[in-house]
């Protein structure tokens, strides 16, 4: 797996730093046949994902990665590019996980995210909540992969 | 990473064959600490998941899994235990995917699957669309994982 974060933007630490309405490219992940496979031999052994030959001739036409690897693919590019600095507690919950089109072996996926909105923890003064949006999309610009996600911050007061 | 399957009930196969508002156990999947750290070396570098020193200074006071390999591992249990003898064509979407309790290395979840509504594709006769409802719960029978799913599966007289 190559991982590829921009360097260009300074991720947001803090609740208060995050951005509302704004979308970025955070990186690129490239995931390698070896990757599919290996990933979906533990995780998702179906044939599409694990057997060459049998992926070329299912609706796919060929060896596509298993959903669950382009999510955590990406999220590897969302910790790398942005949780990675922020005060990032975690996340409550994914909503509307899609894949609209499949992850081919060799696909490089730019990754984007955007804070649709945000709000204090109503059960911790210590705590924000935001809901963000991931998408991914191949070379050619086709959406591959794209969640919202309810994620716990840290506030800054809070921490200092 | 330990998977064990339950070989009490027969997987269906076809879309005709999936039982609609019956909820059964497909197996079980326990993370070893070492499980836990690799797949987050790799996907979801936060220090909760990597470090057990930082996990422990966290808010969730010891290391846990990545959600994205809590959902991979409950994955492989459903591949095992149902997806693996059926006709399934891949996962069109996921919806109200959340962690309510944390996984922490050395937990074994046990997987429960349900159908929860199902009907022929409107675009492919060959087709129909399973809306399936997994969740998983610890051995202290908390729930540690829940998602619905948009699963297509082969129609029976399609593959005759």
């Amino acid at each position: 797996m190559d991982v590829d974060v921009d360097p260009g933007r300074e991720a947001p630490v803090y609740f208060e730093d995050i951005p509302v309405g704004e979308r970025w490219t955070l990186g690129r992940v490239t995931l390698t046949e070896a990757d599919v496979v290996g990933f979906a031999e533990t995780y998702d052994p179906q044939p599409f994902h694990v057997d060459r030959e049998a992926a070329a001739e299912s609706p796919f036409g060929g060896l596509v990665a298993s959903g669950w690897q382009t999510a955590a693919a990406c999220m590897r590019v969302t910790v790398d590019g942005f949780l990675g600095r922020a005060a990032a507690l975690g996340a409550l919950a994914v909503e509307d996980l899609r894949w609209p089109n499949p992850v081919r072996p060799g696909d490089t996926l730019a990754v984007d995210t955007e804070a649709l909105s945000k709000r204090p923890s109503e059960s911790d003064d210590s705590r924000g909540v935001v809901r963000q949006r991931t998408t991914a999309a191949n070379g050619d610009g086709e959406q591959v992969l794209h969640w919202e996600s309810v994620v716990l911050f840290a506030r800054r007061g809070a921490a200092e």
